[in-house]
C-alpha cells in the first residue's frame, strides 16, 4: 500500500538517485548544481573522452541493520555516516596519481577552513609524499568562481591556523596562490587544463 | 528500552565496526579473516610505513530516507546496496597508480569469474588505458593461496568467457599468469613485492 504523506505526495522509493534532468543551455542550467554535480559531469567527460579515471568515493556509512525481505533486494534499516578517512576524489591521469577534495563556500571574501578535517589534511600530505598530486576544489558560490589550491599551499593556510593565526584563507590569498578556474561548457570546471598549468 | 532477541541476546546498535580481536600468533589467528580484513591490514601496515597510501572505497549505497533525532547523530532508516562501478581498492604508490579488486573462493580447482562484475573489468581496462596497475588479488580459502593477477591477463581469460569459452579461470593457468603471494606476518598478503617481481 502506497503511503500518503502530509504534502500530498507519495514516497517513492527509487533505488536509483533522482537527477534533475538540466537544460543544454550551460549559460542558465549550471545555476543550482552543486560542485559535486559539476564534478561529475566533468569526470563522466574526461572518462568519455579517455583523458583520465577520476571518480568520487561512495558515502562512507556504518551499516548496523540490514533486512532481506523475501523475492526484493536488502533493504539497510539502521546506518550512520562516517567521518571519511581520505578526500573524496581520486583516480589516474596519465599515469599520475590525483586526489582531491572539493568544497564550496556562500562566503564572498574567505573560505573558511573548518570545511576540512584533519584526517583529510593528513591523507594529502601522505598523498604527496607519496608523489601524488594533492589539490583543493573551491567555489565561492556567490561570487561563481572556482579555484584550484595545490595541496603544498593549503597545507601554508592550515599550519597557520594550528599554531593560532585565522582559522580562514582570504579570497585574496586564494587568488595569489591557486589557479582560477573558469567554469565552461565540457568539461564543465576543466581543473585539469589547470594542473598543467602548475 | 532494550529489546530481547530470541537468542537470549541483545541487539548491541554499535556505530563502530565490530571487530574480531585476534591473537598475535599468526600462524593460528588468520584462520578465520577475510581476504578484506587482511588487505586492510596489509594498507595500514604500507601506510604506517610510508610505503603506500591505498584505502579501500567505500561499500556504496543509495540513500532513501534518513531521520534526525534531536541531539544524536543522523541514523539512515532505509537504503539499498549499489553495484560498484569501480574496483574496492585504490591508492598511490611512490607516484603510479594502483588499482584492483580482491576476490576469493572456496573452490580448489578454479576461480569462477561469475565473482567479477563487467563494469569493474571495463573500468580496470580504463586504468590500463591512463598507465595505472591493475591487478585482482585471488585467494584460494580452501588451499591458503594467494595470487596476484595482473589485468593484462585477467582480460584474456574474460575475452575467453565471452566469446563462448569457460566461465572460470583454472589453477593451473593462475599459476602460469600470475604471481603467488606467500602469506607473512607484517605484512600480511605483501602485494606490493608482488608488483615488484612483474
Amino acid at each position: 500500500m502506497a503511503i500518503n504523506y502530509p504534502n500530498g505526495k507519495k514516497f517513492n522509493p527509487s533505488k536509483e538517485p533522482v537527477k534533475k534532468k538540466e537544460k543544454k543551455d550551460f549559460s542558465f542550467s549550471n545555476r543550482g548544481k552543486t560542485l559535486e554535480d559539476e564534478l561529475n559531469e566533468t569526470n563522466d567527460y574526461y572518462l568519455q573522452l579517455g583523458h583520465a579515471v577520476i571518480h568520487k568515493k561512495p558515502v562512507p556509512v556504518q551499516i548496523v541493520k540490514v533486512e532481506y525481505p523475501s523475492r526484493s533486494a536488502a533493504v539497510i534499516r539502521e546506518a550512520y555516516f562516517r567521518t571519511p578517512s581520505t578526500t573524496d576524489y581520486n583516480g589516474v591521469w596519465n599515469g599520475r596519481y590525483i586526489d582531491f577534495e572539493a568544497k564550496e563556500t556562500e562566503n564572498k571574501t574567505s573560505f573558511p577552513l573548518k570545511n576540512i578535517h584533519e584526517h583529510q589534511i593528513h591523507h594529502m600530505a601522505q598523498v604527496v609524499e607519496q608523489n601524488g598530486l594533492a589539490f583543493m576544489i573551491i567555489r565561492f558560490s556567490s561570487l561563481q568562481r572556482y579555484f584550484l589550491m595545490r595541496f603544498e599551499s593549503l597545507q601554508v593556510f592550515w599550519d597557520r591556523m594550528i599554531t593560532g593565526g585565522r582559522k580562514s584563507i582570504t579570497l585574496k590569498e586564494i587568488e595569489e596562490t591557486s589557479i582560477e578556474i573558469t567554469p565552461g561548457a565540457y568539461p564543465r570546471i576543466d581543473y585539469l587544463s589547470s594542473l598543467h598549468k602548475l
